[in-house]
């Protein structure tokens, strides 16, 4: 467990598995706890991508409240291989996760690994990374639970059907 | 003329009218000279928008190659008053200001005063900034130069039309 001691000597505890994925603007973690949100107060974010199914629990919900945080939901069911209906999602997620308007954002699902490592790696994808920088980053987050079907999907992700249009 | 002390004692020196958009993403201002590479240096660029009409100067174009910073010129006519051209360019403007792929990103004209001014106004529209916030940054950075038509565009420029789409 990361944790940052803060000024006044309380600790910022970082969420599961969390990280930047480009400096202070777009963030990914797995599930946030409610001990988590003293720190996620101190990136000041816009909004956030939950990519689990359940609904959004509601302490997490007031913590977005009180912060005026938007939530995203774009629920994929996270123990099953890549299917047409989370590409769907994947692609909305990635709308919502390249938009500036909505920026900085925390993007997560249960572990951050496999559903928020899917959308990070279109991401990477998008932003012309080679493949296998795309899966040195997928699996340096889902480690031994990395999986060969994940790899299959960013493999045959199509960017080029991807415009960025105003 | 804003100047920062650099570690090494030696000076960075700020382009005209310089200014961050967007903290660590948009920057903007006038047009940058040689004593500027060394600042410009220190903001990591990935890409220049320049809005001014006359080809990029040969010890720019050298600066760019040397720090792999693309650039993106959209010219307007900065002593005229928006036109329908200027329309179609400062949507082009946009689009590439708003792709994270090109950030961080610096736009400029000649004083980056009115076509930088438009460009930004019209981002903030798109960030949802009601009208006078936008107005009372163009003239922040227009000062006494601030023009009566710009205004009456950034007034009417219709964002309704603009979707950021993948």
């Amino acid at each position: 467990m990361d944790m940052i001691l803060q000024e006044d000597d309380g600790i910022l505890v970082q969420p599961t598995n969390f990280s930047a994925v480009e400096d202070n603007c777009i963030y990914r973690c797995g599930f946030p706890q409610p001990s988590n949100f003293p720190f996620l107060q101190s990136l000041n974010l816009n909004s956030i991508i939950c990519l689990s199914l359940e609904p959004y629990p509601e302490e997490n919900l007031e913590f977005l409240k009180f912060n005026k945080v938007k939530l995203f939901q774009f629920g994929m069911d996270g123990t099953k291989e890549p299917s047409t209906m989370s590409r769907s999602a994947i692609t909305e997620a990635l709308k919502v996760l390249t938009d500036i308007r909505n920026h900085p954002v925390l993007i997560h699902c249960k572990r951050g690994k496999h559903r928020t490592g899917l959308v990070v790696g279109c991401l990477r994808k998008w932003q012309s990374w080679c493949l296998s920088s795309v899966m040195d980053e997928y699996k340096q987050f889902a480690g031994a639970k990395w999986r060969e079907t994940d790899g299959r999907f960013l493999e045959t992700f199509d960017v080029s059907c991807i415009r960025h249009c105003l």
